[in-house]
């Protein structure tokens, strides 16, 4: 299916050759009347002031709209970043404001571009968002026989969206790279985890290749506990049989353990091939969060004019914060375990105790349906409640998201496997639900989604140009163009929070649901290891051609690690040591015989809570005092305004000489 | 006893008015006869020298010595860190090398002057060790009628050290400061727990300072549980007294983990005060660290001349170190279980068994003096084990050591405790133990030595004077000066591997064997905070007035966190939840009649193996691999080097302009 795909849309490809157009603006298509009447037409002095802010232009008339096309030359963006104060990583390692004559300075691409991708996309919607009326007076534009003004200082991109003549800005896919990549890596079945990860990093930006490497090294690393799993069930160790299963428990922490561990060695060796300076973005990420605050800071300086206060007034507001999210976390909670919980040991009880398959299909269905609203509600309850959080920054607000929708992905996932296996001791049912889940529910529904929304939509367009020309001369109507094509792929978004995260808040639950499912009941079905071993192969290339093929070509952001995700893959193995013991309980005890002193139980419970405090609870209190981290911004800001140029000239003649 | 030392000394320094002297130099006396021969002395040659190099020298005729004692203008200590290329915080939050011209663009002290203690320290050294014969032939010095050579370009004081003529540098107290610290703090019995922490910091430095930080507030914090702890003594709580051993427990277990978080904060917070960049000052020990690997890089760089040679290199030393230090750990672990292990607990058992008060105390005897033995030997090994790890940085070898004696310490001081509660569940034993251990052992042998091995110092000296002179006159003799008085005091030394750490080693060692012992038996004597906060506030008057009145200065060191010792901590309270729950099954099952399968018990066993791995072993591996580190150190080392000066106008540009 994939292969077809990226034949047809190759035909498209050679008609436009149109390579470094990297953005799209949609609008309306103009009738020929309304064109040919009096006054500025807005879409054509658009394209004017685009033209004059140095883009190349390219117009394309399309099927359901009319689309125009951008390119830069590098002068252009060059400019844009300087004219932005853009932060750039330099050569000594620190991040400074680009100069467009001092470019030497600066750390170059692994493809040897100056900008990365995200620095690009940037540059552009700077550029065309930037459009403002300069003159002295106001403008009177016109759009298919309507008039209105731009007013002075206006920018034009923004008056065209309000008055819906803009209807998206998008990027577009760079169809050159987009081939080269569909050849290396969606379609390169030989070596199936070897990834072209620097050309997915320079074509999709660095949150998405972060995802793709992790996702590789996953895979890799899950053919060792395959291997181990697959030997418990095919040899036979005699009279030692009874060891195998702690010995492969032991083994799969391990495992995990070290595999974390040296996930984040090759995150940190990542970073350091796309220059990005870790630790040193930290502060550029505190520079974003402390924008705001500093500039209520620096009115109040001028108010109360001496640091105590300024002090005092951090403070608060970071203890302010932390009680915020301690209570909506809190609250989260709460939902979860009175709400959540009741319902899916209902719907576990009620499965069990059901005779008939017929009634268990039909339950299952009403299950379905229920959670999958539950869960759409709770995802808004989530993004809303994180709205009054005065996070900081951006991917802050999106970690505190993630963490509080994958508890209840957490409880929906796992709470009804674990009735089956602790209450009932069903090690045999347990088994097959896992089974279900790891191969019918993933890759099929998610990846057909995406085809069927474009295929409806691309009927839907062709469908209403045919009604509207009524078949004159009787000739289908195609869709010709690459660009029109893409505008009518679903864009890469999350199925929840659309602002604050994107499509990769699914692909992430979805690799970390799994990697919960195969540690937790690692003793239940060692097997399980082989399934998901198996199924990461192919979601490597399935999500690469979705996202290749399928979909839009994302926004790229600016994270460069996996952030919120690589805390709950940790929190999944210290789960999973706990369930675990739990399982092996049940396998060695299957008659029920082993009774435990009430006393005893309530004190292990009370160890277990304690180690929760321990290893949690001291995540509430930051480590850095808010106006320390202020002060040592506030630094680092003065140093990038203001030695700025004198650092860069001394770096350019620091390079010259290294070469 | 505190009180009356410290007011015999002031008489001294009335005498001496001498501020600012703060390094020693200690040189026999000559003999008159002697001193009239002819040929260059090289006593007298060495002070010519040190005025030459802008010192202010003052000699100083003692009993049992000379004493040389070295001040130095600002001017003359701003040149020689310029020199040294002295990497210092500027501004901009960024360390440049130090520049005696654009002093504006560094960062000043809190109490206003340009250079720490250390900082000074190190230039006074840089000056005196500097001082190397520039003409250009040997020049022939004579000490007491024997010659010697000086050759070209040798260290004066390196060849007066070998000759056996200098016989010490030491760093001297100040005078002025020592007394209004020894008012302020020492003397200062009002409030227990306050301490003018900027002061100790700029006359001890960041390490001494820092300990007394984490001591104030660890005694603060200690009043919580030991208020609840003397409520769980005092109160009768009536049919819920079952619920409070439980409750104490959860209590404390929470009281810790966020005592050690707000450490952090506290620590943070102080070393923002101090104008120590701590994310920085990673930077500067990595600088150290690689220094040595730096040179042995460009050598191979000329060699091969590629990126990918040096990096094998790199990752190839990165796993060598790795491995020698898991080696090494195996062999500390093993030496503990296979050798301590049984010797603590046949000690243990026998005190049991012993049935006469005469016998144990014999035996008592016997274990002290066979465990000091152990200890010393165990802290040998460690020393020479660690020598062969390639450790970066001299902190990473001493929190290595620290930990391995730790380890050595742990066992010696709660394996026995845990012998008699779990094994006889002799609850009333274990308190007593407990009371021993915490009030009679540790302060008054702690600081009864110094001072006897001062008197005992003191007494040889006046006492070989006495018999020198024969008494002619018969007056008595007297230590009148204030440097010969110090000059004999003992110095600040770690009783186990005197180059790797100082004093601190054994003060923090002691605060950590009681933290384990309160939070690990907390529940068998809920009353021990109380003796431990007693303890503690008497501890903070004892170890200042053994710092400013019983030993010698401490030679200043950079490290400004309490670094392993943190480690230890947080390890103690995993301990501490471990050890309380079989406390409370030993308390609430006091007749043994609590059964446990195996089965489960091998289960619980092997999941509190595993959490340990999960929480410990992460450790070996390093987050970031040796290459990416040494890429970002050798950035930030080109911008110190090659873009100083530029960076330094600028700052100090911008700091007048923010004035």
């Amino acid at each position: 299916m994939g292969a077809g795909l990226g034949e047809g849309e190759g035909e498209g490809a050679a008609v436009e050759e149109a390579t470094g157009y990297e953005v799209g603006i949609v609008v309306p298509k103009l009738s020929r009347a309304a064109a040919a009447g009096g006054g500025e037409d807005c879409v054509a002095r658009l394209v004017r002031e685009l033209e004059g802010a140095g883009l190349l232009v390219e117009r394309v008339r399309g099927v359901p709209a009319e689309f125009i096309k951008l390119a830069a030359p590098m002068g252009t963006l060059g400019r844009a970043a300087a004219e932005m104060q853009m932060k750039k990583l330099t050569y000594i390692g620190m991040e400074l404001q680009f100069e467009w004559d001092q470019v030497a300075a600066f750390v170059r691409q692994p493809d040897g571009s100056l900008f990365s991708w995200r620095e690009r996309y940037c540059c552009f919607r700077y550029l065309i968002y930037g459009i403002v009326n300069k003159t002295n007076s106001e403008i009177t534009l016109k759009f298919d026989h309507k008039e209105f003004h731009w007013k002075q200082n206006e920018s034009l991109l923004t008056r065209l969206e309000s008055e819906g003549v803009v209807k998206l800005v998008f990027p577009l896919h760079d169809e050159i790279k987009r081939k080269q990549l569909l050849r290396n890596w969606a379609l390169n079945w030989l070596d199936f985890t070897w990834q072209p990860i620097d050309e997915i990093y320079s074509y999709f930006g660095t949150k998405i290749a972060t995802y793709f490497a992790f996702l590789g090294m996953y895979t890799r690393w899950l053919f060792f506990p395959a291997v181990f799993g697959l030997a418990t069930q095919l040899i036979d160790f005699g009279s030692l049989q009874w060891l195998v299963l702690p010995a492969f428990f032991i083994f799969v922490i391990s495992w995990a353990v070290f595999f974390l561990q040296f996930w984040k060695r090759k995150n940190s060796a990542l970073l350091a091939r796309w220059g990005i300076n870790c630790s040193l973005s930290e502060y550029k990420n505190m520079g974003n969060e402390l924008g705001s605050l500093g500039d209520s800071l620096t009115v109040e300086e001028k108010k109360f004019g001496d640091v105590s206060a300024e002090k005092r007034n951090l403070q608060r507001n970071e203890w302010f914060g932390v009680l915020l999210r301690i209570r909506n976390n809190a609250i989260i909670v709460l939902a979860i375990i009175c709400l959540q919980l009741p319902f899916e040991l209902a719907y576990a009880h009620l499965y069990e105790i059901t005779e008939t398959e017929v009634m268990r299909y039909l339950l299952t269905a009403i299950y379905l349906v229920a959670i999958q609203y539950y869960t759409r509600i709770g995802g808004k309850v989530s993004v809303n409640l994180i709205k009054y959080e005065n996070n900081q920054g951006e991917e802050s607000s999106s970690a505190s998201l993630v963490y509080k929708v994958f508890g209840l992905y957490f409880m929906q996932s796992y709470i009804g496997l674990f009735y089956h296996a602790s209450l009932y001791r069903d090690i045999l049912a347990l088994r097959k639900v896992l089974i279900q889940r790891l191969i019918v529910l993933e890759n099929l529904i998610e990846n057909s989604i995406p085809y069927l929304k474009y295929s409806y939509k691309k009927y839907i367009a062709v469908h209403k140009k045919k009604h509207e020309k009524e078949s004159p001369s009787g000739k289908s109507v195609r869709l010709s163009t690459r660009v029109e094509k893409e505008y009518l792929k679903p864009s890469y978004t999350a199925s929840i929070g659309a602002e604050l995260e994107d499509g990769l808040f699914d692909d992430f639950l979805e690799l970390t649901l799994q990697f919960g499912m195969i540690m937790m009941f690692a003793c239940a079905f060692p097997l399980i290891f082989c399934f998901a071993a198996l199924n990461n192969a192919t979601e490597i290339r399935a999500d690469a051609l979705k996202l290749l093929v399928m979909l839009k070509r994302p926004v790229p952001r600016a994270a460069a690690t996996i952030g919120a995700w690589l805390n709950i893959f940790q929190f999944l193995v210290v789960m999973a040591i706990c369930t675990n013991c739990l399982l092996l309980v049940c396998l060695y005890d299957a008659e029920g015989n082993w009774r435990i002193e009430p006393g005893l139980a309530a004190i292990l419970i009370m160890e277990h809570a304690l180690l929760l405090i321990k290893f949690g609870f001291s995540h509430f209190v930051p480590e850095e005092p808010a106006w320390v981290k202020a002060n040592r911004v506030r630094y680092v800001a003065q140093a990038q305004t203001v030695c700025s140029k004198q650092l860069l000239k001394s770096i350019s003649k620091l390079d010259a000489k290294l070469d």
